[in-house]
């Protein structure tokens, strides 16, 4: 039985860093004799240039026969001015939907080496490891109507729409439930119930949902509450879920604690445990094509997908083992240099971990 | 020519805080002869219990009519299951909207004194003065339609719309390039122009605005890279300019940076310059009635009041040397205190501040 992984390089920094992830996933593959066969497409602005599509037909077949996808970051200057149906966001956007990829685990976690690259104080983050289910195939994201309409006045008005069923909500929540019932039995869902509507029936179903996880201590927080609580003492969390929108500022504001975003991972999963997994961070556009981007994040979403989609644990926990002992070496990338390290290109890190391993 | 303040005390620690503010407001009247006159009014769940409606037409009216509003805060667990239309937050988000509140400035400033209450490095927040300046009476707060409709197949979907017009996007602008004009010319506008349609209206008008303030550098960033870089690196920012919803979770978080929510004050103004004053932190239900709350952002927004809608820049400055002594001189309520200083009460605190006027 062999399984097809699909490298999706995108746009930025995100070729160079799926270029290190590649090498250890070939090793790997070798070492755990694991029957991989790798495809790669175009998405974003790469594939904007060679065909006008941010998601070409050829991409989306490919991503939907593959048993995994492996996605390096789209987007950038060179595309920001483009109607918001030809931007590189809408490929990755288009992925996510295309393959119901409702999703999302963001870990948050705070690397003992690398403890003093967060602003935080120690005593605050020390330890820290979150876990961010965020729904991602829903919400404003993907709300219709939206667009932007002429008033009766003559002026201008733009619009999108919030939107959640009963049916999408239930199943981000079990996900996280079970995510909290393997980690600390803690669930926060983050709402905004006492203005939102939507966010109203998003609590009630969390509620009746929590009869099915009686192991499972579930709390609600609203979103500012959980951006303040966040700043003033992380660790209180241990899983938390929300909507796509809010999930996607709570997940970067958490990432940030840690101060070091090159390093964490990220998994969006559909019902059958397909899935595409990518770098926290995005293209950074101002550092590509120097040779000197993290490639850590992309290496350790290899992990996690070979880990939640592909079955493989030994393998990912290889990769992971493989990372730590790059980090006690204290190999370090410009991002997360600190003093009595040694500075290392994206490309020496690689293959750092690729001798690791 | 008298002018009118209105008080609303409203929940939970609001009386208490409340209470001190207004001492501080008399004496102040006298020493400086402002010919304020006080009024006060129920809201929120205090109006509920007593009137059944959140926002009496009452207090509306009184509302209307006062030159500012001093307001302690809204909500409790006690209110926290009644339908929406029927919690304390209708009554302030009421207020909002009846008088045209759009402006809602919200600083997030570190005092020296209290430096070590934050949950950030020191030289990451030293020195920290932001100005995150929200729209507050339309975007998803206000956007109709709105509620929770069974769809065909039999299942509920909650729904809320995300909003803005040109018109609405332009005089939040105006407010934004004029503070950041009085202070380093340096705007950051927040919007997700990637994926929201609104906001892509939201960021042309930003950029139209920008014309006619040629001294002032704006500049744009997706919400969750904001909520990110309020993190890494918050002192890169002067202005922010954002809607209400993303407001309300940058603020939140921005305020909590400072690590004393317990002394920030905010102003809600239209374009009368009439305003609503309220402390940036909540009612605290789990510590009302005990007399430790700290009602200093209370009375830094009291300051602001008599600063920005009653022209009385003097009374206003008068009132902040005040707090800045009593900090100086180590008094300190529960939530900001640290070893070597005194700990006092809500009262001793107001007494304090009354004293060292
Ligand atoms: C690139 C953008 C469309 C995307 C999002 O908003 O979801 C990104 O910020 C993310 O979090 O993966
Ligand atoms: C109480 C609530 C409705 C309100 C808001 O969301 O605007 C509060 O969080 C605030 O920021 O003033």
């Amino acid at each position: 039985m062999s399984r097809t992984v699909l490298l999706l390089p995108g746009d930025g920094i995100g070729p160079e860093i799926v270029a290190e992830a590649e090498k250890i996933l070939h090793a790997i593959n070798k070492k755990f004799d694991l029957k991989l066969a790798f495809e790669s497409g175009l998405v974003g602005g790469a594939a904007l240039d060679e065909t006008d599509n941010p998601l070409p037909d050829d991409t989306l077949e490919k991503a939907r026969k593959a048993d995994a996808i492996l996605l390096g970051a789209v987007g950038g200057p060179k595309w920001d001015s483009l109607p918001m149906a030809k931007r590189p966001e809408k490929g990755l956007l288009g992925l996510r939907s295309n393959l119901e990829l409702f999703a999302n685990l963001r870990p948050a976690v705070l690397y003992p080496q690398l403890a003093s690259a967060s602003s935080l104080k120690p005593e605050v983050v020390s330890g820290l490891d979150i876990m961010i289910v965020r729904e991602l195939t829903g919400g404003i994201y993907f709300g219709q109507p939206r667009g932007v309409r002429e008033l009766e006045n003559g002026e201008r008005q733009g619009y999108n729409t919030y939107a959640y069923t009963e049916s999408e909500i239930r199943r981000i929540g079990r996900v996280a439930f079970e995510a909290a019932q393997q980690r600390g039995k803690k669930l926060c869902s983050v709402d905004k119930a006492n203005v939102l509507e939507v966010t109203v029936l998003w609590r009630e179903i969390m509620n009746d949902l929590k009869r099915e996880y009686p192991d499972v201590a579930l709390s609600h927080m609203y979103v500012d509450n959980a951006a303040m609580q966040l700043v003033r003492a992380p660790k209180q969390f241990d899983v938390i879920v929300t909507g796509n929108m809010f999930g996607d500022i709570l997940s970067d504001e958490a990432a940030m604690l840690t101060g070091s975003i090159g390093m964490l991972p990220s998994a969006s999963l559909n019902s059958e445990k397909q899935g595409m997994y990518e770098p926290c961070h995005g293209s950074a556009p101002d550092i590509a094509g120097k040779g000197i981007a993290n490639p850590l994040a992309t290496i350790i979403s290899a992990a996690m997908m070979l880990r939640y989609s592909l079955d493989e644990e030994k393998a990912a926990a290889a990769i992971e083992a493989a990372v730590n002992n790059v980090l006690d070496q204290g190999l370090r990338t410009a991002d997360i240099m600190s003093e009595g390290c040694t500075r290392v290109s994206t490309r020496e890190m690689g293959d750092a971990v690729l001798a690791a391993l």
